[in-house]
Order: C-alpha cells, then structure tokens, then sequence
C-alpha cells in the first residue's frame, strides 16, 4: 500500500445542493483537471497572492471589458485594492470606455450574418454588438482630450491612461453613473495601468493621427519598461511578495514578466523573481501560443524558482468563465485591503531603481555561473532572473 | 441609429460581490463567450430541456468519474430526476465503481513523476491519483459478479449496467456510504446507463476474459441502437420534447445524437428530431474534432431543424469546470421532477418503436426530397432527420 | 560551457528552395514545436515501427475518409505493406463506402448556408459536400448485402468487414475503378479491420435495424476484444515489435492501447507492452480529451516502459495535414514490406492467445507489487502491463 | 439531384507515392479540414496576395526564429521577393539575432528536466535549446551597437531595426555565413520590420536601461503607426492589392490590419481595405483568443468587403509546420519577384499619407451611414473601414 493519504488529500466532492454559494461550490467540487486547477487558482490568489499586502499585478489580454468583465470584475477587484496595477491591450482599454462614456453595447451572438450587421451599421465583436456611432464617438471623445495642454509631451502609458482615467471619470460623474470603466477606476483608486503595444489600437490610432496635427503627445516606451520594473522592485525591495495574474497571453504578459529579468539580468540588481504566477489562457506551449511563458519552462531561465512551481498555476479555460469565479471566491473568502496607489508613488519608485542601477548595476556581460545549485538562496548573486526574458 | 436594443439585451453586467450565489453570479456576469456559452446552456437546461417532463439524455465522455462529477453532479442530477438516460464511455463507469466501492482516490498533480509513481504502484489519470490495488480490486469485483446466473446470456448494455448496478448498491449499503456511485444511482432511480463502445473498457476485458472461460455473458449492441432510438420514439410520440446534454464528444456523443436517424431515416417514421442540444467541449470542428456534431453543420443532414437552432448551445470549456455550474445553476432553479424510471418500461418503449417501424418503416431507398422548404412543419414527411447520421 | 553540442543536434534548418521535396523539406526545416514532433513522427514510423516487420496498428477518427485521407493516404500504406491492422469509428468505414461505390463527393466549404444546402439536399461534413442520395444508396447496399446468409450469425468486426469489404472490392471491379476504399484494399491485402463501437454509425444502424426484421447478424464485441489482443500477442510472442499510430483519439485510440492490459493484467500473461507509440491529434489532456493517453501519463500504467518514451511521439496538429506528410515521408524513404496477411491467420492468432490464457492466466487478484524497480526486463512478472487499462 | 458538380470541384485525391514533391503533395492529396485549409492558403499567396506585383505584408508571432524559420523561410521569402514588410513581436527578433551573430542553438525536447538545465546553464523555448551566455552575449551585442551617433534620437521602429541589422549583416560578413538572420536579410532587400510593442522584449529592455544611463534612443510609436499605415495606401493608391500573412495572432497581427482603418476611419481618407488576408494560428475566436480578427467577424467591422470572403484563408495548424509548406510551394510555383526596397522609400511614402491626410481627412466625427449597400464599389465613402480598429 502506497502511502497516498499522507501526501494528498482524498478526493471526494460533496454533492451539490440548491442555493449553493460559488465558494463553497468551487472548494467542495472542483478537484481535478482545469476544474481543480481553478480551485488552487481561487486559493493562490486569496490565501497567498493578496496575502501579507503583497503587491498583485493583472496582466489583460481578449476581448474583456467588451464582454462585460470590467464592470462585473476588474473594477470590484480595483476598489477592493486586490489589484494594484496593470498591464492592458490597447483595445481593452478602448472598448473600456464606451462603459464609462455611458454608451450601450449589447449581448448579441456569434452567429448572425455580418453582411446584414454592417448594412445595418453594427458592429460585432465576436457575440457582443454596438452601433458604429459607439467607435466614432468614442474616437471622437480621445480626440478631444488628448488636445488638451496636459498632454502635449512625452510621458509613460501609465501617466497617459490616469490623465485620460480623470476625463472619463468626470464624464461617469456627469452621466450619473459610476463603476463601469477600468480606466475611471483605476484613476480613482491610484493603480497604474499601462499598454505594452501603445501604437496597437484606437486609441493609438488617434494619438498618431494627432501628431501629424502638432500633437506633442508620444508615449515613452522606455520609461514604461523601466517603470514597470520600478514598480516590481519597489515591493519585492521592501519584503512584500510580487505576484501576476495573466488574463490570457500576448505581449501583457511577456511585459508584466520581463520586469524580473530587466531588474536581475539587464540591470544586474540582485533580484529572486516573480513569487506567484496565475495563469487563465486557451494557448498552448507546444504551438508556440504560450511561447517561453509556462512555469516548467520558466525553471530553465530561472524566471521561476523551482521551490515555488506549486505556487505556479495555469487554468486553460476562458477567463470570461474563470474570472468571475476567481473574483467571487477572492471577494467571498478575503477582506478588502487598503489600495496601495502606487501611481501617487512612481517617481519615488523610479528613483529607487535608478540609483539601485547605478549603485549595483553593470552594462558589461555578466560572468557565467552555471553552478546554481549552490548559491545561497538569498544571498549575493549575479544571476537569479525571474521573468520573460524574451 | 440601429435597433439593436429593440432586439438584444443590453450587455451590462452586475459587480460581483461578497458571498455571490452560483445562479446570480452566473445570471449577472456570464455575459460573453463561452462565459456567455455557459450562462445560456445554464437556462437552456433548466428553462426548456426539463421543462414539461421532456427527456434528457446524456452522454459522458473524458475522466469524469474520476474527477469526482459522478459524487458531486450526476449522481444529485439523477436523484433530482433531471436526467432520464446516459451514454457513457466504459472507463466512466469503470471508474466509478471505485467510488461505490469505497475505495479511495486522491487530488493529486499532473507534474509529478511517473516513473516514481510506477515504482510505488501508484495510478495517474492526469491529476487523480489511487493505487494499483485499486484496479486489481475493482476487476475482481467485475469478475466476480457476472459470473452470477442472471449474467449469462446475450443483453443489452442497460441491462448489464443495471444489474451491475445492483451490486453495487448492496455493496455501498453494507459500507454505510451512499451517493457515490452513477451506477448506483441510476439503478436505484431507473436511469437506463448504456455504452457506445462495450468492449472498450476493463469492464469489456473483463467480460471478454470471462467468455473464454465459458461466460455467456455478451452485450447486444443491436439492442442498444434500437432501444435508445426506442426511448427517443417514446418520448416524442408521447408529446414530449428530446433533449441531448453532451459532455465532451467521442462515440456516445454520436450514439446519444443518432437515435433520431435511427427512427427517421433507417426505419423511415417520422419524426423530427432532437428539441434541444447542450453540449460542454474542447473539441474544434476544423480539426475534425467535432466532426458532424455541431448544430450548424447539423443543419445541413437536417438533424437539427434550422428554427431549433437558437437552442442549440455549445460551451468550449472543461466539464470539471461546466458541469459542477450547469448542476448548482439547475438545482437552485428549478424544482425536482419526479423520475421517470424509464429501464422499467424498456420493453414496452422497444415493442412500441418495432411496431412502428413495422407499420410505417421501410427498408426501400426512401424517395429523395429536395423541396424540403415546403413540408409543413409537422406534417407526414419522408425526411425530417435529426441526429447525428454517420 | 554546457555541453549542449554533445547531446542535441545543432539547430540549423535549410533554406527551402524551388521543387523540394516531402521527405527533404521534413528531414531539412521541421525542426521545433509541432513540426519537430512532426519529423519525430516521420522517422519513428519509417525506421523504427516498420523496421524488422514490426506489427503496426493504426486508429481511425475524425472524418478522414471523408476528407479522402483513406484514397490518397491509407490505402498506400496498406497496400505498401505499412499498416497491419486497424480500428476505426464507424463513421470513417461507412462514409469510405462513399467511394468505393463510385459516388460523387465535393470539395466545398465550412462557410455555407446550411439552410440553403439543406433545401437542396446537400449534405456537409465540416467542408466536404455530397448528395443526400449518397447517404440512401450507401444505406441500401449495406441493408443489401447483409441480407446474404454468410451474414446471419454473431462474428467479430473483423470478419464483418472483411466480408463487407469483399461486396465493395466486387463492386470498385464492376465500376472500373480501383484503390479508393480502405474496406476494399484490407479485404484484399488481408488486414483486419475492427470498430470500437460497431452500434455507433450508419453501418451498425442499418445491422440493428434488420435485426428487428430477422436477421441473425450481431457483432461479438468479446472476440473483438480477444481477437486485438491476439494480434498483439502474435508479434509480441514471436519477437517482433508492436506499435500504435494513433489518429485523433476517441474510444478506437483506446481500444488499441488496451490489448496490452487485456494480456497481462487481466489474463495474466506476462508481456511488456506496446514500443512504439506516434499520435497525431488535437486534444489536450488538461481538459479530459486525452484521458489516460498521453505517454506520458502511462508511464504511472505501466502502460509504456520508461526506457521507451523517447519512442513515444504525440503532433499535435490536424490529421489531414500529417498522415499525408508522413505517408509521403515513409513511402519516400521506407522500402514496401510484404503484408501479413493476419486476416487469414485470425483463428491461429486467437487459439494461441487462449492457450497462453489457460496455460499461464488467472482470474484471481493478481498479487500486488510495488518493486517494479527491481523486475528483470525480460523476466516474469505479474505486472508490466502497457496499454490503456481503462 | 443538386447541382453540386457545377459548383464544386470532386474531392477525389490523388494516392501517395515516393518522392513526391510539396507543391504536389498539397495540390494532390490537402483537400478537406485544416489540409484544405492550407492548400486554399498556398494557392491564395501563390496566385493572388502576390500576384501584380501587390503589397505583402507578414506578420510574426510564436517562436518562429528560434524554431529555425527565419533561416529556412522568411529569409528566402524575403530573398524571392515575396514579402514586403514586416510587423513581429520584439522576442523573435531578439533570438534571430542569435543565428545572424553565429551562436548555436540545440534541437532539444520539451520534456526536459527544467532545474537541471538550470543548473546547467541551459535556456529551453519550449524544446529549443541553448546556452545562458547566449543572452549574455546577445545583450552584450545590442547594448554595443545602440551606443553608437545614429541610434541617438527618437525613430521609428523599421529604421531603427534597419540599423541594427546593418550590424548584423556585418557581423554575419565577418563570420563568413549567410541568410541566417531577418534582420539581416530586412536590411539587405530593404524590406522594413516594424514591431507593435517596442518595449517588451530583451532588446526593448536593453534600450530602455541604457535611456536611464543617457542614451537618446526612443522608439517613436506614432511614426510606426502612420507609416504602415503609410505602406499600405502607398500600394492602395497606386492600384496594387494589399495582402496580409499573419503567423499567430497577438499585437502584431492587430497592428498589421489595423492600417486601414488608420487610413479609412482615422483619417477619414477613402479607402477599401485589405484585399486578402491568410492566417495560420491555434487561437480560437470564442475564447477571444482571435478577438477581433476572423474574417467573417471582420465584415461587420467593413474591415473585409464580403465580396472577399473567398479571398481570406485561416488554417487552425502550427506555423512550425505550415510555414515550410508555404515557403515552399510558393517558391515552387511561381517566380521570384524584384524587392519593392520600401524601406528605400519610406519618407515619400509617409509625405504622400500625410497630404492625403490634409487633403481629404478629417478630426470631427464622420456622420454616420448605415445604408453601407448602396454604396459605389469603387467610389466616395465616408466609411469603407478595413483591417483591425480596435
């Protein structure tokens, strides 16, 4: 007889019954396969990723906030201040602010005949419709701000997406309206949002067509890899654990991981990696759709400690499935922490990783170690990267 | 200005918050997506397929039973009489009888070491671990049981399954454990369980063993396809609709589906096919993963009548994660009907389909049809097929 | 320095130029993610599975013949000498009956109006179209010739098809065509051909419903699960290899990996499993899809020896993108074998796996053991199953 | 009897036999599923996307360099002429850089022992492997060259990995190897590579370290926008076709489509849109994994006229092995072209967007038309948007 029972926990669900609540359904009934990988999913995230204030990064890719898990998610997460910053496809953010600018956008279907939607002047991403006029005057609303004298320079996307969060806000407070928009809440609450593709979408799109206008506006790319780091540093520098939540795949998630590796191998900055890795996606390591992100594969570049691989999850389902679920379980079974607002923080953080790079930093290549094994597990070392280093 | 509103809902979810029900959250926040997918097979299942005592037929492919759905959500499906007959795969119902056995399985990981586990004796099903005497323990059991008079002779698989069930009831009441077991619950409730494929499973091999050894015991796969297309027949000759729950694919996928072929096309009645379809999956059409089961291709073979096809749904998710909701969502929904006990009125649904098939079939090539935009809507008709015809 | 160079290949594929050929192109550019798998396949199949006349077994699913995959790709194996036996769905031999009857199908498209094409009595699978007539005239030559009296008794699917393939040979002869169905080129080349599931298609449909007119024929699930497991204990017994190619999954992939079980788990025999392990599919085994198959997960089985993973290659991509690759790379680069024939030596086949039943077989719990380290790799044993135990 | 003959090619494939070329290998035997797929998508380069000399421009994501086809496809795409421009993701530019600077990387498994490799200073994408001084020494290399007088200024992202690769064809000189590297062979041909998220990536990493030690190097986002969005109405307004190659999905293929409505919506210039779209990708559209970006989906958005609905090709198979087949039919059957060398030409191009922009665009929001059918083909619109506005 093996000596199972002393390493596992029997299986044995209870039987579902009427009026159950989804903590309770999720901890007595999903046990095994991406079910069971959702349940450890729900637990990393209340009991160990949120826990000790640890510093929780959101990584948004999919068509989220047009199906509707902005309002439903992200934003209760935001003001529970169980998310602390972002990193977003720009269409995320687009589509974000029909909901704050009031507009109305349908649940419809994949199924219906596209010929006949665009006579009729819809337009369909994927099963959820809104007129034309939606994209036009959303365009024409970006248009419009981004005239303004504040945004006539060179910045971050995070500093972009908190000036245009205090326009949308404001217009949520005029329509009467009021925790619909990622973008309003995240200005409100102080978390940081950032694009890592800020040309690759409407908003974008409008940005660069006012620069041919005189627009000064430009994204600072660079300041953005740095700040991102900044932020990661920050914590981890202070004690706290850094912890990522990956809706999906795509260059936000290579850009929330790669912070690791700029601050370890780029920088030379002592550093340990990323602490806990929660993955939702439907791509596949094999096809090259989860290319260098998946924890086992992670070990090789010593973006993850091995020690921590139980605390790496990756649930392959839809996070228009997963993430109402994992946001009920965190909101059911933990207590709201006080929001950081590390925007109200950057420049100090960004200070902070500068002098940290010039104090121990180095351009030149860093010798070769490949005996790993024997570095001690917090002490000095040249190499201990974390993250995507793509 | 569209008329969208007039025509879809407006997409604008609920924020989640503290101790969410499964139905409201799913009702508030599964808006789009397979998220979507899974809210409107949510009501598809509780609003239409068991409304009016319809019949509901489910197949059930993948690891099920060793995930622990058979304790947690068939088993409370059945006892609540919200489904009437299944299609199992063997290895479902194979696995299941170590739970009615009292055996125990474990929650374990998919990335643990298969060679260390072989040399423990320790089994794997992905992330479900038990020991090697598990199996060794359940074939004998098998063994032993259908060496047992009432076994030797030539049947259908529902009445294997049913006998064996017995057993299995005897054996969980002298344990003091009940509700473990599909196999149980169904001979208890009168659920008709069938397989699609009988010499696929340790149960087939086992049986096959025996019948070298002079067992007589053989399952008599003619009487399966004609008694589910019997049970079908009873249904919609009676009035009721047909409903199809699909868990997965595979071949009782297309054993549960072809049931209306069955009676329409080979046997020529008329008849019009399956009301509704709901099916959990992560198959693709392209691939030929789904080949000829999804409704719109349905279509075509007529198995699906095109004005059904708004109650058709298809959720691309992982049963482990669909399932445990669909089950919450309809037992907090809707009232439990009373059993309709159908293995106890096998052989009068049987004589009552071959007197049909007597009267009205025929073995002739049916004339063609094209004109098939013009049949009335219930009408005599040579060709209103349904069903997975392959 | 690792030493990299002295255990892998260095990675330098070349340049693709005008008029290359299969087997070049494979050998010179596939060489990561699925197309590395890919070219592992291609050389597992040419030079280890069919080396030294190895048995080669091959499942069947997903609609390849329909996809014409049985003319342009199985047929050539099987008359080269490369496949040995077979187990399909039901679905693939019925609709390769389609071309060994001389009719028409068509290349059409997944984008077509299902309404329009079910008004004109077309047919679709997925993007392959034909008449609803083809469908009425196959079912009548089926119900046609199993009226013949060799069909009125209970027989293996082998035997069946083998006589169902005798009908379609007759038939491509009168027609003047040759070579285009996978019944007809195994009745000719003697390969057995066998169905998980044989209630499970249009064929067992037709068989059941003549049933309920009298007629005698009954597929005997039993022999089919003894006749497979003679076959493999055929090669294996007289010091050949056996081997799996497994297209798509399902219960035929099952049914194939099972005959190792079947010997030494529930017989009793002492073997050591299937060598050589190559699937081509698209299902996942984090979903349920791959149940218990992949080889790395029967490593925990005993299915597969740990010595022999490297032998063991999963592509995942489509079935009509690869079998034509690797039938292509094989014919290119394998000489034929002349074929078995095993058709012809069923009943010595089977007599020689009873007998080693009787001689060394049990029926009783099999003592349990954990050592399995310590087991001679040749030696007796009371477990060293291989296959899927399901 | 339907009129299919008329309307649809017979699917009746040619058998397999030794030594049989690509071109008619696919031509022969790919005729249905995602085989068909790819025929359709071999054809549709061969005969139309290239044909007239018309614009082609790909898009990269996945590990496609470190898997070796840069070497083996893009490279003599880009040599014959068949690709225009380029958008990738900033890691397969990183990794290509490894082949044009002669390191070596390994074709490994993914099934390795991940904390060995660690231990051993050993990288592995997935089963790609190599040495951790390859990053060392790469990062050594970009960081070097950025630091010389021409990188110090803000540029877009084609000019500035056209001066890159300005180094690597050097460096590639002085080693004595050739067309191992895109970069390299970019440079060369003057095919312009622009990459939608200048940060993320370990050469993006890199810029924005050495910005905080003083470097001037900035990516200008804008400019990347308006200049594809220049290429393609440079080749529109001169009567060529548009065509895109998407390898993946992600930013890239986002911002690759979305030049047209930069063109059409954003500037308000009239135009129709890409004229043909191919797509080789394992995300799905219900997951939102393709959010956006399916064809049919496209038509609502009037990205893709439906009239050229046949004109767009997805194959839901690994680029790994669809690209080779591609490459290689192509090459096979048609000639190679004169390289258009835009990169030569981009400040005439972008003049020419940013008059017509003047001229004819527009800031104020468009008026809304739903009557979209009435519209010329060819004449005045308001709105004939094509490609991605997200």
């Amino acid at each position: 007889m093996s000596s199972l029972n002393k390493k596992f926990p029997r299986l044995m669900p209870r039987p579902i019954v009427k009026g159950m609540k989804v903590a309770d359904l999720i901890d007595g009934t999903f046990k095994a396969y991406n079910g069971g990988r959702l349940a450890e999913a729900c637990r990393l995230f209340t009991e160990k990723m949120i826990a000790g204030n640890g510093l929780v990064g959101m990584s948004l890719t999919g068509a989220l906030t047009p199906a509707g898990l902005g309002c439903s998610s992200i934003v209760p997460l935001i003001k529970a201040g169980l998310v602390d910053w972002i990193i977003s496809t720009g269409a995320n953010l687009y589509h974000d602010l029909h909901y704050g600018l009031g507009m109305n956008l349908y649940a419809g279907s994949p199924f219906l005949n596209d010929v006949e939607l665009r006579r009729d002047g819809v337009i369909r991403i994927y099963d959820v419709l809104f007129d034309y006029d939606v994209l036009l005057d959303t365009d024409a609303f970006v248009r419009h701000v981004i005239q303004g004298e504040e945004f006539q320079r060179t910045m971050g996307s995070d500093e972009f997406h908190y000036l245009l969060g205090k326009y949308v806000a404001e217009r949520e407070k005029k329509l009467g309206i009021k925790e619909t928009s990622v973008l309003s809440a995240a200005y409100q609450y102080g978390v940081p949002v950032f694009t890592s593709s800020p040309g690759d979408s409407s908003i974008g799109m409008n940005i660069a067509a006012m620069a041919l206008r005189g627009s000064k506006l430009l994204i600072d790319v660079n300041r953005d890899v740095n700040q991102t780091a900044a932020i990661v540093y920050g914590a981890k520098s202070s004690g706290a654990t850094s912890s990522v939540f990956i809706l999906g795949g795509g260059s936000p998630k290579n850009f929330i991981l790669q912070t690791e590796p700029q601050i370890q191998e780029v920088m030379g900055i002592e550093e340990r990696g990323h602490d806990y890795f929660l993955q939702c996606t439907d791509a596949r390591p094999d096809t090259g759709g989860l290319s260098g992100a998946t924890p086992g594969e992670a070990v090789s570049w010593g973006k993850i400690d091995p020690e921590n691989l139980p605390d790496c999850v990756v649930c392959y389902a839809d996070s228009t499935i997963t993430l109402p679920l994992i946001t009920a379980y965190a909101l059911s079974k933990a207590s709201p922490r006080k929001c950081k607002r590390l925007f109200d923080h950057r420049e100090e953080s960004y200070t902070l990783l500068r002098e940290a790079y010039f104090k121990h930093g180095q351009v030149e290549k860093i010798e070769h170690r490949t005996d790993l094994a024997k570095k001690p597990k917090r002490g000095r070392s040249g190499r201990s990267v974390s993250g995507t280093k793509r």
